[in-house]
């Protein structure tokens, strides 16, 4: 064994704010097998007393008193409580005081990731957030270090969990409400599950990955988000006829000095690495310039993968390291990728539809490219699917609006971008 | 743009060792698009002038004497000249002098990365290897840094795109010398393949993946190497009913405190991400305690994916990084996995063949687990495959070298392991 020369002779203390599903588990992994230098010396949570555990060492400090963590002098403040406030108050005074702060606070991160390093950088200390992306997925390390000499001008990807479950799920014939409560059984959703299926929490980690990799600072209410609410078990079966799956993905391209992201239900091929992704994984892909494409994928959530991110990022600074700095600039966000498109119609079937629809598509200068019509449906509530050629999204949305008012349509058109990948 | 202040003002100042693919793919990246705060000041190669190209500004230095690259005082020394000597010597030179070295070369840093790595630090200077294990895919970072939390405990994967390349290729029929041709005409393989098909290669990316990984030394020659000459177009059909295909595997899995580890041809099933891999393309899937699997997959060698993991490590020396200190003990190796295997036979049809295979198996207390035969062969040079229930490879060998002395045997029989995976 080598004596381990990078470590401070005193250890790094640690203090960890939030003892819920992850910071129980960097409790239990910093007691169970507590890392070469780091020691645990605080733990901070609202109503604390119901907190305790027996497993923890009593050296440690138990507070519900934020002033109390930071009177205790620790290195670094793991902070695990999770949205802008009081959470971002407490970063903010923990980075004042020369306390380098770990976090998994995608939200935070997103909306003042720039502006907090800057404050970290003022202050002689580091803000390190592995954790907020991917979570046991080392991609933000593996970008921002390991992939630092490339000029990565793609990423996509399947960053939340809870709508790949759904998904993946949906893939044998449940429907979307179905597979959202079993789902919530398993403590894969929550009660209210907008920030997942909506994208919004996708959408967070999809800005961070953005100013990591491509180095341009977005704000997220700046990314069209589409739902995955509107996805039926037909769509699944007609996507199986196009050798394709669907999945939630977050994708982001620079274009000139803009920075082409969305997030939301697309089709993907069958051959593609995001239609083996099931379950609650993860998948980041990014591609450079230099080094092609580049696949990382596991457990993206949970409370031990997301554990070993955050201590990690303790142990980074613990040994004295120090990312490559990421300069980004602001930069304006389109969501207007050309690519194909699946459309699905419900309508009550008459002659001449598809002749409408076709007018209207041709009207924006879109051509379609198949129609396909699964057997056995009721013919006053007849699905079928119209994809297209590579098309702007907002030509397609106004074909749409007008195809909408159609008196046949049963229900509102539902359209699916089609992912198309340069596969090996 | 914010001012990136933890680049020193001076400019750190790069000598390449080595005008071939990788060089020059590094000194294109370089002068192309010069990362912040990095500049080129030296290239070094037996023969330099015929290396001469216009592209490169004057103001660097050009040598075929290693000395004057010292003289010129570089901030890091890039080693791509490769092999144990002279490259070993120039590395030693480099860093007794105080001098960082980044290097692609897998064989030294298998052989002698620990003792490289004290004497870095001894002379507080750094020694980065990214580009040895996997090219372009940021494995050595990732694990190193991204998964430091985490007690990794496996590591397996595909290292070698020469094999992935001919092994790929095989799975539509083509036989084994047919598709090694192929490879060296596009340049995949060498004109003397035996680093690469016989496992070698593989192996010293393995030996690097244990240190950083599971944290333990071990050398290059201690790990049981199978060359993938042995593998028939047959082998693929045979696998294709077993639902697997084949691929040149390097995996590594602590037992206690001693390492399990082999290279060579495995059946893998299908639906594995490691059959999914095709070409020359790189993966390693790492299994932890805490964090689970992680897959990481991309280009795996070539000049410019090689050149970013390069660069990528200039630029964390550039900006003052420092990587998690990896402490790693000694440790035995065995290549006794207890794995099912794959056993391949060619006879001259008879009665008793099966009673005596299947007797001389009982006998090792190896379970037959199937025997197929698929029609078609002739007779008198019949092939058919038995496999077996998990057994140790010894046991095995023990078995067949039995069997082998059989009269009715017209080849030695090909056994290989089936990795069996914890797949989600």
């Amino acid at each position: 064994m080598k004596e381990d020369q990078n470590v401070a002779r005193r250890p790094v203390k640690v203090a960890i704010l939030g003892f819920g599903t992850v910071g129980t588990s960097v409790a239990r992994i910093l007691c169970e097998h507590p890392p070469d230098g780091v020691t645990l010396g605080c733990l901070f949570n609202r109503g604390i007393d119901r907190k305790r555990v027996s497993w923890i060492p009593s050296s440690v400090l138990w507070t519900e008193n934020f002033d109390q963590v930071l009177d205790s002098q620790p290195d670094i403040i793991i902070e695990l409580a999770g949205g802008l406030h009081p959470a971002g108050d407490w970063v903010r005074r923990s980075l004042a005081a020369g306390r380098s702060v770990v976090t998994a606070n995608k939200k935070m991160i997103a909306e003042q990731g720039p502006a907090l390093e800057e404050l970290a950088r003022r202050h002689g200390c580091q803000l390190l957030y592995g954790a907020a992306v991917a979570g046991g997925v080392p991609v933000i390390p593996a970008v921002q270090q390991g992939l630092a000499g490339d000029r990565i001008n793609r990423l996509h990807g399947i960053l939340n969990g809870t709508c790949n479950f759904i998904l993946s799920n949906m893939e044998d014939g449940a429907e979307f409400d179905a597979t959202l409560r079993q789902a919530q059984q398993r403590g894969y959703a929550e009660a209210d599950p907008t920030e997942d299926v909506d994208g919004f929490d996708a959408r967070a980690k999809l800005v961070i990955l953005s100013r990591i990799g491509l180095r341009v600072e977005v704000l997220p209410e700046e990314v069209a988000c589409r739902t995955i609410r509107d996805v039926s078990a037909i769509d699944f079966a007609y996507a199986k006829e196009l050798n394709c799956t669907i999945r939630q993905i977050s994708r982001a391209e620079l274009r000139n000095q803009e920075l082409l992201a969305t997030v939301g239900p697309m089709l993907v091929r069958r051959n593609s690495p995001l239609s083996w992704s099931r379950g609650t994984e993860n998948m980041v892909i990014s591609g450079g310039q230099y080094g092609g494409e580049t696949v990382f994928s596991g457990h993206g959530a949970g409370g031990n993968p997301t554990a070993v991110a955050v201590i990690s990022d303790v142990l980074a600074i613990a040994h004295g390291g120090c990312p490559v700095t990421i300069t980004s600039t602001r930069a304006r966000v389109d969501g207007d990728f050309i690519v194909p498109h699946y459309i699905r119609f419900v309508v009550d079937d008459q002659p001449g539809i598809v002749a409408k629809i076709a007018g209207d598509l041709a009207a924006q200068h879109i051509n379609i490219n198949a129609i396909l019509q699964k057997p056995g449906y009721p013919k006053d509530r007849l699905p079928f699917v119209v994809t297209v050629e590579p098309c702007r999204s907002s030509a397609l949305k106004a074909a749409l609006g007008k195809i909408a008012r159609m008196d046949c349509m049963q229900a509102s058109p539902v359209d699916l971008q089609m992912l198309e990948e340069q596969l090996t």
